[in-house]
């Protein structure tokens, strides 16, 4: 992380529960690596962003009181920001974590003007969340993740893409906004998690990644944030505009 | 179409608009392509259905009476099976055009013992529309398209993949339904329309496709359609029964 602020980097997007394994095979063993929203992990990233001037969008386990969820938390030089709750739980998380319930929100980084919106690996797949936080005013949408080869019947094709890389640009495409997947790579009790970590700005134009596939790696990138502001598509059409609530009764 | 049918396809999709020109420079030249639903196009497409026991899903523009929409419709060998009309209207529809009203339905292809979706271009930019078609059953969603270079950053890359196309799997990869694209190639009027036609299945393998970026050009692909039914992601997640719609309430 501080490589990455040092060659420049104003965010820097960590994976999923970051700081330790991903797979749990209980609830107390979550416990043990779950912190609170001002624990270590935060605390640390709140350091390096104060030190560097830069912000950190990363994930942990995070308890409060005896709760625990599995949560993506924002830090910039002056503290933290906000925090985001996974909504969507995946494999071992329903038995250990509970589902978020801050819902899906923006957070404004006021140096940057720009609006910043979280969500956290499976949430990707549900195509309703990525399209709340568009519609909240995101700019570009920050996922700490641990994709997983579980119920995959294509790992990655021959260009390294896995298939979430295909939702990243398909989310940008159809929200014009940005979007940076910072993800596990590895294995894991028999489990791959895929790497493949990607940035993509809000012309879907992938701008760095697909990371490794199989080790550590890390992506750097400028990205025009500010274009996703605009969801013009030609001179008569609007991405946002366009929808027709009225005849999606049967999401909600 | 016929030699499709004679190859042993048992769907045939075709483009939007599929029988003449897409783009119109008023509503008088819209009026002249367009036809009842029982028109010489339908009609045609039923003889063939007929013909070689097949299905056929196919763009126009439907008048009923002084109203014109932008229609995709599905027969087979007994006639007509039911038809939707775009909702999400593009450019020039937007002033000739009204937008669909017969929402987003499935229809049951007996023979098959399958439910077909059928969306139309600029539609699948909406994933509300997609997931709405997934949530009536939708087992293979068939789209008639017209893909534009209208607004485009990137056209094709270098697999020859439009953004489109990144559509068309990442809604196979949300929704666990195939989907099958035909789209219309060439140039008209300075647009470029992008070709690339594919066909997805529900474990969202490129079964088909892209087709050719220029010319006119057909898929054929043995796709199985009923493992579109089966939702779970490993062992314990279903990307159905894992949506929380109590969080979506911005969508509707």
């Amino acid at each position: 992380m501080e490589a990455l602020f040092k060659y420049g980097a104003r965010i820097v997007v960590l994976p999923e529960c970051s700081n330790h394994q991903y797979a749990m095979r209980s609830q107390e063993e979550a416990r043990e690596y779950a912190e609170e929203l001002d624990g270590p992990s935060v605390t640390h990233w709140q350091k390096l962003a104060s030190m560097y001037g830069g912000y950190v969008a990363g994930g942990i386990i995070e308890h409060e009181g005896n709760d625990l969820y599995n949560t993506a938390v924002l830090v910039g030089p002056n503290g933290r920001i906000g925090h985001y709750r996974k909504v969507h739980l995946f494999d071992w998380e329903i038995d250990y974590l509970r589902p978020g319930n801050v819902g899906f929100q923006t957070f404004r980084i006021e140096e940057l003007d720009i609006k910043v919106g979280m969500l956290v690996c499976y949430d990707l797949r549900f195509p309703e969340a990525v399209r709340s936080i568009a519609l909240a005013g995101c700019d570009i949408l920050l996922v700490p993740t641990t994709w997983t080869s579980i119920g995959k019947s294509v790992l990655w094709d021959e260009r390294g893409y896995c298939l979430a890389n295909y939702l990243a640009v398909a989310h940008t495409y159809s929200n014009r906004m940005a979007i940076a997947c910072a993800d596990r790579a590895g294995q894991e009790q028999g489990v791959q998690y895929m790497g493949a970590s990607m940035i993509v700005d809000s012309m879907s134009r992938v701008v760095a990644g697909p990371a490794s596939k199989c080790e550590a790696d890390y992506l750097l990138a400028d990205v025009d944030i500010l274009l996703s502001r605009d969801k013009r598509v030609g001179s008569r059409n609007d991405l946002l505009k366009d929808r027709c609530p009225q005849h999606y009764k049967l999401i909600g």
